[in-house]
């Protein structure tokens, strides 16, 4: 097989016939443009071309191989054409957006001033590409339930016991009977090397921390460090195996499912990880069809306008016409599975796996029971963190009153919770209100697409120190002594900081 | 009959002999003077000269046949006159809110980019004319029920489910028996041309879309191209006959009537516009004297500082007045019937009409009650968009609570309802608390105005995306599927995005 | 009795001997000293020297009479002393404040824009000198309960009820037997001459309403125009006698009685307004003590810091001292009564006159109960504007608790409510909880220190056009058609306006 | 023993031998170094130095003997090394914060002004030194708790009586069976000098204030002019004594009691102030272990900052590192005993001394029940004022929940409140709600600080004058007179002042 000219690429440029070039490698992806999940305009849009920068903080290295039959494979592009690309590449103008964060990434706060989750989150939203932050921090419609999910929190008040000893204070706990150093888990969330995607803009120390397996993989070897358990997304940016290779010996690695719509497919995903090692199903049940995200649908027209130094208006030109606006969201679920039920994919899981299913995206207590009487092992009371169904109701509220209408669920299988939380007493009220353990997702990457590994153990040795805190001020020397009496739910909403 | 010169139509500027000219035809409404709706005072601001540019935009071509008797259109103004009025016009200087207009008129987004209702209502806000601007947004005394319209919405939670089969979801319902592909509706709303015009200020494509029926027009072309119906007020801008003749074959209108004191007066116009195909008759009811809409009322005074640089200052000359403050809500319907009443006006309707009818502005829980006994077909509970009474309790209060203490008057007659509807989340909690459709008034106003047609389908698309997004999320794959479980109020009051 | 000199008086500059000069007249006050309301301290200020100023825009003309014995008026200045006391007075300097309101008093808007009570307030705080204004809007502590007067409305909405006949809407009531236009009355407010002291800054037109009696007298020269009735307090600017000149034949007016300790001396004023044709007494029981109002104490070091141009800071002199920081309000009712008991004071009350008896500033339901059983005519709910008691529970809530707790109490006397009033949908929902009538104090203080009388015509005006819209749009053709059913207190607060 | 030269001091800066200056007297701490509460980094930072200026405004004067075997004190520097230090402390240049602090000093309002006690915070807030500023203002985590406290008293209103005699009232109570002028007194709160650490930039009236015992000594001599009572924190920066010499002849004062985790320790420290005439000691329950003061924390850094003119930003050099970030606070209750129970602590202090026994911190009605069965005195319903626990819930809701769930345990011991009170009326509602006294902290710290003793006196004389006006317009002229009946917890949160 010869190497490519790029000239020879160039001519494979339409829907009839289009080539791509990723990491000096030629792709014919004709026949896959219709199968893209984000459809084939943003493919045809670097057909001829090289690709690389677009496909790589957004897809797992190892999605070419999955998805495109290896005939499809070209073959590596020539030496010159090779050294065309790098040259052209080194010698890119940046974009405004591109010299603000190589800008800023020097003037990150050093780590020993981080003291909150929302110091980590504050440093995030001025560090991170705009592209990063648009799909991180964007919830659906007008971010209502995002927002709700943390004010929930805010509107339940301790009843703190004095008196008791607490001098020594385990916040230790067991989730699906694997230990976790703190109650506290990392919940799936997609694309991680969006935020971290290499060491370009880092300092010398901080580049020392970047393996080949940045994104999730920070987490991963954060969590290992930190003894927490790591959910992984089936929308990683890195692949499966590769995240599993960065995992230290033993560490615990749930998986998050998101259910093709073709069971073989979905049964092919959950076999490949049950083989490497993953320890638990999370299957996705909130997140069938893309949430409204319009922070992440604007950023792309956000960027193109600051490019240009001026909005884009009106043209006399242009004819109107329908936009599907999916954004990042949309383009990663295209495929999966809208008709999931109770009776049929509950059964089609356990037949395939005899890992632990949890349900992730419980949103009320009749589901919850639903969950329970399915046998299923656990549910994440969540709403995606609010990029979702808007006005979807906070699941800590779904958590309090399960635990006043149904206080037998909570034997019956383990509880979660995720959406909103900050800080340790968001945890610890949690518990006390019977969640097992709190998941936490965007924070996690927050805390690695600016910090890397040494952010993510940061994140929990704050949330650590907090718990035990919270604990020991409440009179609890561990997680089991924490009850719903020592919460209440108070009618009044106190006065939060601004929202970031 | 000769043609008159601008000399002889001058000398009738009293009140003993009062004429105007309206496009380029004079006449005498020295009799009509009292009678006019918007009181005697504006029209002799014109008398003996051209009025056309005042009249023209709040008033519908056949008011002028409808009003004035036969003899009273005196004829057309000689062509030396009516080169002098055209050249007038055009050297006239523009106001500097003319201007303002044709200045952003060049910088509206583009339609692609437009993502939800609350992004045309900002577009909207900044492109209208002052006038249009406030009538459409101006609301009753300190715009309370306005505001508290769309917080409502906000304390409505979705208990979502999941697992359920949402693959196909289908949003259409019917309304009155007609077929409407979501369960939304045009709510009567009046003057469109007011913020539509014409063309001059439009980029060539936006010109194109506008037909000699622009204003309400605009919006029923919209509606046929999206499958939904518009309720076509009394107040229209454009004639009935007109707007039907905008309308596709089988297209479904229905009729917003305001109700003249005179029976016979209101009995014409009913069969007029059952004549012309409307297909259904909303009595409106709570709009017998207009509301106080202090933003529309200071309108032309703040237009007129705007001109002079600087705000008028007690002057010494001036002597105290009454001024009655009536605004262009107190003009339109200075003579319509304050003493309707359950057991004289629904059979006396019922009498002139075979059209279904429908309530609008039922406003509390007893109301519907009673209209439920007096046998219409239809409630729209609606507190006229915040315009009328301030402080009336919002519809989707009212909603609610006519669920819980009268589930059965659901079963007797459908329920609308509409008022700060701005999300397709909040169609959709309407019909879980029972509504079989929601209107929206302004939102098409909005569109119309600022887009033209395609503004309108825009709309109806973003609609259909999100209520479809939204029963899809909450495990419902058609309109029967929602239930008032799915929907429960909350004790807090979320944080909403600022008041536009 | 020769005319005195200037340096004749100067001598008498101590508290042994103490002579002022008002109005070119020289006073003997050194017995008085001891009884001012006010203190000494602030006469001793003048002693021997010009007072006039001072005293005169805080004094009824009669004060002197009433409370200095013949004796000590020594008669008048020469006519030189006179010229050089006018000369020196036109000579002043003025203050900071002085041309400010100078300067803005000619920029009022017109009345005919004023299209609520809230602009008649917005231009008060703008025009009135700073004294003025602080007096006015000054209220206990951090002016909670004054906030929470006018939002308490606010957590009240109506159920409008439609088709009733209302063309004919009759907003007039009776108030203790006497007719007023609408139901609403002037609560007694003291001082209004402070803010409308006479017509140096006025135009021409408004220069010609003045007449020798401005203050309380516009007010009552508005109420006779509309129909209304004013309740004068023993505060009052002017005389009781003078007032009563002011008034129209037959025109009703009510007195506010602020009970001297001294029963003699209460007796007296009894009579005397008793004698003049006052129809009813109020007996204040909510200002026994002064309430602490910051801003009224504040404002003469604030305007000495202005004068100044810098704030005063710590001296290395100054000695701290105790200060008791009465202001305007200590001032007034240092004398009053702080010991009245149902037992002893009503039947007192009664033994002293056959006037009726309304009690004003019931706060809670257990003294409304209270009031009833003593067998008073009326009670007003009020506490004092927000300017005695902070967090005094808001006159509305007193009144819905009221009407819930023991509907009895209405038919036993009449109930009257006030505070925190702006507009005619907040004198509906007061009727439609019971309330015969409801008061405003500071609005009719603004409205006459801004425009004078036909200010105060104005105010009436716009309260009735609300009152009678609301009334219509309620469903109401008299204020008897109003009941509690037609409102309900909601569980939310709306976002309101800005605090002025 | 010869006086050291600084020569001979240097050479022992090492955590094997480490000497420093004290006052101009050489220590030996190098065995005391890891029992130093504040962790021993912060010690070798001045190892063979002058530690004068860090050790002194947070330490009593007594700690070295208190601490250090005699034979670690080495005896004086010599003459020269004593000129040396104080020529150099004299040239050392001043912090920007020092230097901003000695120029607002000079622009303190006059005590006059001083109206409230906001006025005196907002006063501290802007003339205390950034580290002051710091300890004092801050609490736990987002301070919440520390908000809420304060809001709390926001949802109580009164329900004032009227026609009660009130003329004499008398709001002086018994504490404990002592007698306190006003219901309130001063809550522990440690470091007192750290605010007023000296006259240096004092006027000369008072620095004539100040004696040799400034911070705590400030309050006990403004609490003897003013007759209430003030409880010592084992964390004053003055010894026991001195501030017990600081007292007027049968002063009260209480103890407030941080108890060591070794009772030998604890119990020397309770029988030394039995001697010195403490008359009851307050054991600390809610402050087991530091609360995170975010706030507390920052303070250095920010410092460093201002000092150098730009933030700190992540260095290439810097390793990431655990920091424990305890702040002020940690460092004082480092050996505080984490296990004490009521079955145990109770018990061992009844049998250490007999003085009366109060826990200061109780959070939750069980605990204030479990207390009363323990047989104390006393509870301090307390939350630290934040500082501890967040989302603590706020005190004065705990008293309300009392009251009406336990109100038999107001007649075993005695309940007080601290923590967010800033008014009379706040004091005058927790006494209506069963409260004996309420304390205050921060206020007194805020007061003495900015204006010495005087500072104190008027804090007291202003909550008197607004103690006794709440009284009496409430209707009651003693303590006694004050009942539930008389406040109201409503169902809204008012609006309030911004927040400090």
């Amino acid at each position: 097989m010869p190497a490519w000219t790029l000239e020879q690429v160039a001519q494979h440029n339409t829907s009839k016939s289009c080539w791509v070039i990723i990491q000096n490698n030629v792709y014919d992806v004709t026949e896959f443009l219709p199968e893209h999940p984000g459809g084939p305009k943003i493919i045809l849009k670097y057909a001829g071309r090289d690709a690389t920068a677009a496909y790589e903080p957004i897809h797992p290295p190892d999605a070419l191989e999955k998805n495109l039959p290896l005939s499809k494979h070209l073959g590596p592009i020539s030496a010159q054409a090779t050294q065309i690309l790098t040259s052209s590449q080194q010698n890119k103008r940046k974009t405004k957006d591109e010299q603000r964060v190589e800008e800023v990434a020097g003037r990150k706060p050093p780590l020993q001033r981080i003291l909150s989750l929302r110091d980590i989150e504050v440093v995030a939203r001025r560090t991170l590409s705009s592209k990063a932050k648009a799909y991180y921090t964007s919830a659906a419609d007008d971010e209502i339930a995002y927002d709700e999910n943390a004010r929930a929190f805010a509107r339940f008040f301790f009843n703190a016991r004095v008196m008791r000893p607490v001098a020594r204070c385990d916040p230790s706990t067991h989730i699906l009977g694997f230990k976790s150093s703190i109650p506290v888990f990392v919940s799936g969330a997609a694309l991680a090397k969006l935020g971290h995607p290499d060491g370009k803009y880092s300092t010398k120390y901080y580049a020392a921390q970047i393996t080949a397996h940045s994104g999730e993989a920070n987490i991963t070897k954060g969590a290992a460090q930190t003894g927490i358990i790591q959910m992984v997304s089936s929308n990683a940016s890195l692949s499966y195996s590769s995240i599993m290779e960065a995992a230290a010996p033993k560490q615990t690695v749930f998986f998050q499912l998101y259910k093709h719509r073709k069971d073989s497919i979905a049964e092919e995903r959950i076999r490949e990880v049950d083989r490497l090692g993953y320890k638990a199903i999370f299957l996705t049940v909130d997140a069938i069809v893309a949430g409204n995200r319009e922070r992440d649908i604007r950023n792309p027209w956000e960027a193109e306008d600051e490019e240009k130094g001026s909005p884009t208006y009106w043209s006399e030109a242009e004819a109107p016409q329908e936009v599907d606006g999916m954004g990042t969201a949309g383009a990663l679920i295209a495929n999966d599975d809208r008709d999931m039920t109770w009776e049929k994919t509950i059964p089609w899981l356990r037949s395939v796996t005899k890992l632990p299913i949890v349900i992730k995206g419980i949103q009320c207590v009749e589901d919850a029971v639903l969950a329970a009487e399915a046998g299923v092992d656990g549910i994440l009371l969540s709403n995606h963190g609010g990029r979702q169904l808007e006005y979807s109701m906070p699941p800590l509220e779904v958590l309090y009153k399960l635990r006043q209408q149904h206080p037998e669920v909570f034997h019956k299988l383990e509880v979660y919770i995720d959406g909103g939380v900050y800080r340790g007493t968001d945890v610890v009220k949690a518990l006390c209100l019977g969640a097992k353990a709190v998941g936490l997702g965007r924070s996690f990457l927050y805390a690695q697409s600016v910090y890397g590994v040494v952010g993510v153990v940061k994140l929990v040795q704050i949330l650590r120190r907090e718990i035990i805190t919270a604990m020991r001020l409440l009179g609890a020397a561990s997680v089991d002594d924490l009850c719903p009496g020592m919460v209440e739910r108070v009618d009044w909403q106190p006065r939060l900081p601004a929202k970031l």
